[in-house]
């Protein structure tokens, strides 16, 4: 089995810089492609967070990449294109957004078209929220995803038919599993929903979330049944769609 | 033309029971056939909850039907199954339930399930948050929809179908719509997607969302005839499946 | 009577421009020195926030006196020096800040120190919050008060002595009040207690808050009528000190 | 020194009660007199509350003594009298209440009441928050504090003076160090204020604050000088009237 070369990025957002600094040191001495910091919650202001990203990467050194997570929703912290064109001009190692504002799809656009002019530089952009704007994301220059969904190989193969050309039958795939994104993008029960399916995909043993976490009832498990039936039968129809 | 037995529920929301009244009056006065009323932001407690409606209610009087709106991504008001329950029972007025709390569908069931019981009384409940779950609220007992879509006629008839026994064929119907509901949903500009796919559809004059709300953009514009393409292309293939 | 000389500024915050805009024709009208304005619940960065004040300047005209209301407990709308000096640059209508961040004694300070450089202009500073920082507020710069205490002769006499060079004995009469002041910074219950002061001063016939507001019980009478009692002894031992 | 005899609660607030469950077994077998937990971040509702302490009792075991933090603005989880009495009349171990709802005068004040009746029990309730309201919290029947501020002997001396009979000389202490409690009780930077009095009295070496922590600047820190030296000179005249 060949798995070594999947570059693994490590979340290792924390208040405090010393401990943000430890897990660091711990991922990328275990291999880590790179890390994975989202603003600590209570920055207020672009001057606040620019400050905060200096002193992270002064503690972590310029030779760690870095992905800044844009996930305002969980961090109440709110980046603007400006800002974070400060920080890509001004940190080397600042090398990916992972974008997860919502609403996100113009931001997405902006850093993207800013990044292209000579004064700035590329970074790569992978996108989150459970892949549920991925399409729209990839069309207006997403690289991929980072996210959870209990398909992996839909996103992939998602991302991967984009890049070769084909917009359109991409959207065609991500359209058919959309019922279950949306399903899973339920904050809370949406774990759970997850966690079930890869469970009974047998790529976990149990279904089980940490306590006091979400579990699904019967009610829920009748409802997946006929979601998951409804994916495969949605499948076998575009594959007969496109066999023609 | 006959528009006139279309139920029209409004919103009078206030924090101010006495501008709440004034307003109940005056929509009830101009032919409504209910208000909707949610919850005051600040309500910490249960018992302040069912104190607040109280008050509305001894306000507005037994004769003005009330719809309770539990929307507490809006309100920061969590409402608990029994909480609901005591309301249900202290009020004959309180007659139905407009449902978008989310996750939200094991308390759907909840709500159904508990006012079947004889020590209760069935209430009505639509479902909101843009019928992102429709078919699924369907399945647990929503007796129709209350929300904002550009193709209402779809609710409309997914509502219909499923009340026919139809509910598979209703989800088809859903599904090839949820990119779209989908798009929709998104905070803020959703919005200004809806009233321009609208304002296409010659519903409206002008999709011109008030100052200083979310404009479209040309990528918007594009994305948004991609996606319209794309609805037009589907419901065709839905038909021509249909018709087999 | 001669009170026509007060200046009075009206709030006219509101989502949409054109309703600020209404609001602040008639508060103009009728004789209004100037119009405060707080940044839009939803203002997520520093380039939004430029965006609503220049829709909102342009909107009433350049003649209307602007206050900014830096109230981010209430608004969720963190603005920073940066940020407010842009706006201080491009508008020469706003000449006000309602200063109400916490903490906010630094911020203060900057604003005061900024503003006096060359290349920006002195504005007003007048603090909010209920007077809980005033002394130091005063110290760090702030020209003034604009809050709401149940003896603003307190506020109108420290301030007073402050300007004319008595500070330690300006702060000696807040403290004597700052049990007080802390009291009615009570959030929700404060408001009651306030007009409970009021009235008792006969300010107002009667402390009733709007429904569904605070009511005071008779445990809050009996602390209340210790408090002010305490507040009578501890004043005029005040005096007798300064008559020595 | 005999110090051994000050019980002390120790704070194992965590989302997962796994996790929880290890910190207290750790933290009484360090010889803990008991736990603080407080309910976990995203608890919606009053039966929510409580399925979320009984597992977590169970999970602990009956032995280990358990307050209760109430701290709402930090935890966004609010609880009513009667939702803590059906905790308190469940679960014998829950032996203590730490009171930090604001506005929670009167909340306190119906714990006390009600606990006090027959079909309920007593509970210790100490109070947080700084001690901001700690006279009027132990008129209406606190049993002390547990919160910081740099003179934790005043808290002592309040408490016990109240205890004994006391009540307005133990409030007149207070009042005296009340500007320097709310200069402490600013967010955010009141740790650093506390820290820097504390290095001042010779408690600690340094008053360096986790990064990226508030820092104190030259302004800050004359500000300090003056608040202490008023609060001596105040401490002095106090003496002299006790003296009289």
């Amino acid at each position: 089995m060949r798995i070594a070369r999947i570059p693994v990025v490590v979340g290792v957002s924390n208040a405090g810089t010393a401990n943000l600094a430890t897990l660091s040191a711990a991922a990328m001495d275990a291999g880590a492609a790179g890390v994975m910091v989202a603003p600590s919650q209570g920055l207020k202001t672009e001057a606040q967070i620019v400050a905060y990203y200096d002193e992270v990467i002064k503690t972590l050194g310029t030779s760690v990449p870095v992905v800044y997570q844009d996930y305002p929703q969980a961090t109440s912290v709110n980046i603007s294109i400006e800002c974070l064109l400060r920080l890509i001009d001004k940190h080397p190692s600042l090398v990916m957004l992972k974008h997860e504002d919502c609403p996100g799809l113009r931001k997405l656009t902006q850093v993207r078209t800013e990044c292209a002019k000579p004064e700035h530089r590329r970074i790569s952009i992978l996108v989150g929220n459970g892949g549920l704007y991925l399409p729209q994301e990839l069309q207006r220059g997403a690289d991929g995803a980072m996210t959870g969904f209990a398909f992996p190989e839909m996103l992939v193969r998602v991302c991967r038919m984009h890049a070769a050309g084909h917009g359109r039958a991409a959207e065609d795939i991500f359209d058919a599993y959309l019922p279950l994104v949306r399903h899973e993008a339920q904050p809370g029960i949406g774990i759970a929903i997850r966690k079930e399916i890869l469970r009974r995909r047998g790529a976990i043993k149990t279904a089980a979330v940490r306590r006091p976490g979400p579990k699904l009832d019967s009610t829920d498990m009748r409802e997946l049944d006929v979601l998951l039936a409804r994916l495969e039968k949605r499948l076998a129809a575009n594959d007969q769609i496109a066999a023609e």
